[in-house]
């Protein structure tokens, strides 16, 4: 039996103890270091997960046993520390977003082919087995064609000061999106507002026209009052409802429609009809769970991930376009 | 004793019936006459309300005996059926919107005003109690700075080939924000697609700016899977669901909320608390009794209506602003 | 065409306004007259249907006029005016329970035989489409074995002085046992507490054994905080949630189930299997429009209705016997 | 600074990783051995604790390093597991129900006392942040005087084949209630049947009455087709609707109640009063973590448990008295 995998963790706050977690679980894994650059962070994870901790990121990026490292630090950062990564050689799993725009996104998927190492995006919700589920409905054409989607994601949680609503939230819609319609938006508009700093928008309202005439919503929020995560898939012969927070019903699959009839003279008809609402069991299995070992797997196995750096490109475009219609006041700002 | 007041009604199709049923069950008012233009639909208001029934709405129009009109048609026709009815010195209910654009809505206003007779739009939500609680949390300061609102109105209905969704559902929306927030926005931006027909749009999401940076969106569709009507008030110190489908807990006031202190070094700190939630009690009374109760109480007390011409007149100025917009794939347009 | 069937309406307090506003909207009927003893109640009848008031129920016993008589006064008073209703040769449509005990119910069948007139218990419940989707899968054996059966029916309602919460709450869960189960329970024990007033129980809990081992548990009161009406039918295979409170999903099926399988050594595997859930299309009419209509057709078209005397009386057999174990402090007491 | 108190466990089945997960983050404990008689669930362990494995409880009984010892077996081996660990010096965590029956219960609080080690039970929810609400809510007679209180806990879980669901689920439900209302009930009924296997009861339904008329109703099942765990406690001012399975909304306090007031001929009137609904913010932690927190604090410190022997020795009392009760097909049995 091969050796496992040996994990370097870099941040230790909000995302990455569920990082360590569920690294520590696998047991093709091991996590062998954690830093984090405050100190009183450490003491926990030394004892659940019997690792060595640092202070200094470099500690982890120049310890020559690591085979890859798994980055959960601010946004801002990502760039810097998946470039260093790389260049020594690591495997790299970065959380979302993958950069701050899209030439440093760019640079990372090159130097990553140079160096023949892999680099990962940490797009939770392509490892969900819920939204597996819609992109294989859609893909099936159970929905009929798809008209629209709106997704709303918002909570009272981590005011954050340094990226807003849209690179801290929105991600994960637009990952999505991206992924449940197999295609790229043409067009974006955003519009938001800074109400507890002053230039860090806490609010978003984003809409994205899909090739199809498909449109696409999303609102995102951290000064929402309770924790929402809803999707709503619109298409002529079905409708899904997706709630990522209702563990009984995450997807409600709605046999009711509206489509229209063309008639002999040209004229058509509407014809509603409405049906059963089915909630489909699914195999749940915890989606950090299947990314991280989807990442242990691909690179055991030498395999591309799912998630990998065009697909994180992909995902920074459309924010940057959002970000560039943000700063314009809403005007429709093109997908180059 | 006085009089009952002497009701006509215009149009006996999907409204029409309610403001019937509701006009019939008043002390001080009788519903004596009902027109629609499908006779098959006249029986049964003939038989509950003992009412006499026409095909040709001039035949109401034209009765001497008829204090004052009611106007439940397309919102195509409202204007002319207005006009009319003024003109022969009726008091004038007319459904929302109380006409396609705002020159029509102005006509009326001054006809009502040479006329002197009661021009009345049915903003139905004015009149609902759990509107009125907002309102008055709002104007109270209840619940700090307000932030955004967003607003969640569709529906799996009737889909409508004369009016867009725009015309035909956001009328209540923007109806319910103007009243609460006691302002009209600076402008307005707007995103939809049709899919039933080829030139209605069936959804629409629009962002409305008002002044002290309150933002607002509303997502109006007639192709949603589940009949929702929720509004989200988000204040620097409380928050309010308004879920007009729960009859449990029509309004949850959050008391938890975000906001800054600064400090000596003029950097600010964030904070952010959470605490109980409540269900007020409202006294329900069935929203559009309410109307039809103010509008009687009105024509007889020669009031001034709650939701009278101007009223009217400031939601259809922004709704021919988000149709602008709209026709303008989502540039911003100012409210004049 | 015939003439509309003429009733008389006795009782205007609770329930009468709901059975007069369905008989005065159904075309083959006619409300001709309402009594209550209180006199300021009889306004608004008189207004909104257009019926001939009375404080006196004999005025309607005694009018050769009318076909039949609707009775909704409070349950101790249904035998004496329902006997003098049939002996005076109406038809006779009576609140539920039929009576106060089983012999007052069979002279009220016997009665009803010996003039050749109707006598019908308003079980509401028997005319609900979702009770009948129940029991037609019942029937079908979707469930499987139907193992058991537990209803809650409770809210914060009128505290009833002269009956207790078993013969005004539970008939509803008697007589949908009854019907979809298409038998009697064997025994019942019932349990309860009189806390607002001295001797009426405000709150019982009844088990009833059906043949086949088949449990069912009524849970009913007028002290709980919110409106529940749920009943939940526990099968071999399916299983079904019946929320009456909940119109976006009445009934939710449950494709999961629990059964076991001997094996060749007579030993048992228990198999547990969990599926999806269904929540299938009711075409929803007004129970109580369909049970007045039911009683029209069945007069006019010399019918025998779906709960006839026959059913009314096993009804009341069964609150009868849980009615003795309240007594005995839950002893359990046999239908005879 | 101490050594960390060291633990063994027994039983790596349902519950007992629950256990491993909770000591584990500990810092004051150290899980140093686990054993459970199937050797193939050992594996996870070893590698997610550090600990020794086992598949024979004597390693673990007779290590003398071990200051404690926490049970999770099946309920038939808790007396003799817990009787064999007092015996050799151990601390004892055993899980609910302390034992089968009053007399081994009381057994095991001799050897204890004898012994000078501590004897806990896992009555997890009295180490639940809601319970405590709950039971300083009605210390505090913020409820008036409690009326009757039910609980609700099913789940489509394991079926079990050696004891039913009355000594499985039910031990919750009256652990609470005992907590709750700080004491003993005087008489139990029960009735329940068995479905899956022939002589095990898969559902039960539990009648209790406390002093002061309060009576407590217990419906527990592992064949319905959802997870409940609602618990409502009625009172005479405020009513409590707990459930334990919506984190958004655990407790629901609705201010409205039903009482009587006298006047001044002997007559009662009887006064329904309905208003706000308050879901106060809680702090929660959890329960299991506040229970093994609890278990090692109370061995450092040399305190007595707050689920002590005796405590589970009343659980075992009622949950014996309810035994006999179904057993006699629902006869009321006191509780000695």
């Amino acid at each position: 039996m091969m050796q496992p995998t040996r994990i370097g963790l870099i941040g230790y706050g909000y995302w990455g103890p569920n990082l360590a977690r569920n690294f520590h679980a696998l047991a093709n894994a091991q996590l062998v270091a954690i830093a984090d650059a405050d100190a009183a962070r450490l003491a926990e994870p030394a004892r659940l997960f019997h690792a060595r901790t640092y202070t200094d990121a470099n500690e982890i990026l120049r310890d020559p046993t690591l085979d890859a490292v798994a980055i959960a630090t601010p946004a801002r950062t990502h760039f810097d520390l998946a470039r260093a990564a790389l260049e020594r050689g690591k495997h790299v799993l970065v959380e979302k977003p993958l950069a701050m725009n899209s030439r440093e996104a760019r640079t990372l998927i090159a130097l990553a082919a140079e160096k023949q190492r892999m680099l990962m995006v940490g797009h939770t919700f392509e490892y969900n087995p819920a939204v597996w589920k819609i992109r294989e409905l859609i893909a099936a054409r159970a929905l009929g064609d798809v008209y629209y989607i709106y997704s709303n994601r918002v909570n009272l949680g981590r005011v954050q000061q340094d990226i807003n609503a849209l690179w801290s939230i929105a991600p994960h819609d637009v990952s999505i999106l991206l992924y449940v319609l197999g295609a790229l938006p043409l067009d974006v508009s955003a519009r938001g507002a800074a109400y507890v700093g002053d230039h860090v928008e806490d609010v978003v309202f984003v809409t994205l026209s899909f090739p199809n005439k498909v449109i696409a919503h999303i609102h995102a929020s951290w000064l929402d009052p309770s924790k929402v995560r809803q999707m709503t898939i619109v298409g002529s012969e079905k409708m899904i409802v997706y709630d990522d927070v209702d563990p009984e019903a995450r997807l409600r699959i709605y046999d009711k429609g509206v489509y229209k009839r063309g008639d002999a003279y040209g004229e058509f008809q509407l014809k509603v009809h409405s049906g059963d609402i089915t909630i489909p069991k699914l195999e749940m299995t915890e989606p950090l769970h299947n990314e991280c070992a989807h990442f242990i797997e691909c690179i055991r196995e030498n395999k591309t991930p799912r998630t990998d750096g065009e697909n994180g490109l992909r995902v920074v475009r459309v924010l940057e376009a959002a970000q560039e219609s943000l700063e314009k006041n809403g005007a429709t700002v093109p997908i180059r």
